[in-house]
């Protein structure tokens, strides 16, 4: 059988190159399906990779002279710095010789350039990223986590239908389930996206859609793939790491605060520790960019080796499961029906 | 001076009618210059009061014969239901018998009822809910926490105008400042809407807008009005009562899990239900409807006692400081000063 081939752009995100170079060893290590493509300044690269044992048949280095940094403009970045180890990394996909792209650098980039270079499967009007985020069921995928901020009923459909595809392959669930960010439950609840959402998720062929999912609901959901648009999203995610991290400081003022609560968390720190473990946004690795010809992936701006390792392993079953035909052909599929319907009804 | 007449619709929320009964109870024993008048079936009511203690001369109750369920349709409940605690209460206010309003009812029906019954002030298009929401700087206002979930940015601007009156004249913040929900910080980040909206905010007379701020950094904010439509806003505190009760729920599976860490539980519970007590989002009452001729506030359909006392507590600087009368002012100068300058510019 032959590698999974990661490109990774070893020179985005707030800890490039350690962080990207330290993660793809430690994929390396753990996995012998991949070999690693590192891509960026070459002489970085050696830097970090010196001193470190790795199985040099599986690692090659690609030089890539410049940079896009966090703030630049995504479509002026992918369109001007054709020698950034972002471009160049979309570069190795689209020319089959990668597999894969991991990044940490500017979202923004890697959308447009995903999109441009790698390219949309016929018939994805947007690309969304699915990120996966913590729940007492063991996560579900969010789309959109951060491409699209306003979004058209339509897109939305496509959205439940890439998640679909991806939770079944590479998660392993079976027929999972759709659900929609909304204010209630009921029926006529939501905003105008949201309402005209709702019949067309009901209708649309191969979809399990199970209906409205409240934000308040979503850290115990069983639901596997959370559809909304990406500013919603965004609300969605940045709220649960940002109320996880308040409340886990306020638990450390609380133990603080005299002599017997401090006793008292040396002795339960250690289950404590185990049970949030749980509300950890970087366990589930990266967001893929979901209904692009290849696979894309970002890992977050501040994302540590370990990030980057989950990342990698995450891949092998994207890309040996075949997700990216698998969407293809749903995509096809959902396209006939629709075709189908409209003919029985003339 | 007058005290502060409140009509309490007592057959709104899940625990109607006992917890709006027993709250008005502790609010009158809590403040001298409060007085209530009890709005649904009396024969109930009465019996609610059956034994309890109270100062006569302060309570009165006005039957009403009909009760608005959570699940009927808002415009619906309220034209049909004329004798209904709610109507019968809202109609207290317009005809000058009571201050103010407090119900645990529908939120859509008090919403359709605040606006029609009460009325909004000349110039207010739209009337947001502003709840408060747990901060480590002592909490901010979320304007639309519940109301209008399709905005145009000039109802944002709205909403940023009466949600500073009321955080400056109820809570005493001098030039309280102004931010508005987004995904970056960045001038050239998020959806239609919010770029649309920044640069009104910014120009807007009488504003002390800060710019952006993302969901992660909500729970820290300083800011004091935080402005967003409905259905972002539905999320925001949604997610905020969701993740925190997870947590909980795991941080007590943490201490269970062994006898050790069930030891340290029992010393650290104290000091740690202190500090994350800041997070319950209950102890901030009810949210006013902001925008009308009189004051409609509405707390959670499951509230208990507690939370209807604070809320009728809360009433009293909102009625005492003339927070009506002088959003109506700010309104008024912010429509002179446009004038004013569309003039100047002709």
């Amino acid at each position: 059988m032959e590698r999974v081939r990661i490109a990774i752009d070893c020179m985005g995100g707030d800890n490039a190159p350690e962080a990207p170079v330290a993660g793809a060893l430690d994929a390396l290590a753990a996995s012998s399906e991949i070999e690693v493509i590192l891509v960026g300044r070459e002489e970085e690269i050696q830097k970090a990779l010196a001193g470190k044992k790795y199985d040099a048949g599986r690692l090659s280095i690609r030089n890539a002279s410049e940079v896009i940094e966090t703030a630049e403009h995504p479509v002026k970045a992918i369109n001007s710095k054709k020698d950034s180890s972002m471009v160049v990394s979309l570069k190795l996909v689209k020319e089959g010789e990668a597999d894969a792209v991991l990044s940490a650098g500017n979202s923004g980039a890697l959308l447009v350039g995903g999109q441009t270079i790698v390219g949309r499967l016929p018939g994805v009007k947007r690309a969304p990223f699915g990120a996966m985020i913590p729940t007492t069921h063991g996560g579900s995928l969010l789309v959109d986590s951060g491409a699209n901020v306003d979004c058209r009923p339509d897109m939305l459909i496509d959205f439940a239908r890439l998640g679909s595809v991806y939770v079944s392959e590479v998660l392993g669930r079976k027929n999972p389930s759709v659900g929609l960010v909304n204010i209630g439950a009921e029926e006529e609840k939501g905003n105008a996206l949201v309402k005209e959402t709702i019949p067309l998720l009901r209708e649309a062929a191969g979809l399990n859609f199970v209906g409205s999912v409240e934000a308040r609901d979503i850290p115990e959901t069983p639901v596997d793939i959370i559809v909304c648009d990406a500013f919603v999203g965004n609300v969605v995610i940045k709220m649960y790491e940002g109320v996880a991290k308040t409340m886990m400081k306020a638990l450390q003022t609380g133990f603080k605060s005299n002599p017997v609560s401090a006793l008292g968390a040396l002795m339960s720190l250690p289950s404590l520790k185990k049970s949030l473990k749980d509300f950890d946004v970087s366990q589930y690795g990266g967001a893929p960019l979901l209904g692009l010809k290849g696979l894309v992936m970002k890992t977050h701006g501040s994302a540590k080796a370990k990030e980057f390792t989950n990342s990698c392993l995450q891949m092998i079953a994207f890309v040996r499961n075949d997700v990216v035909g698998k969407m293809q052909k749903a995509l096809a599929e959902a396209e006939k029906s629709k075709t189908a319907e409209s003919a029985s009804t003339e």
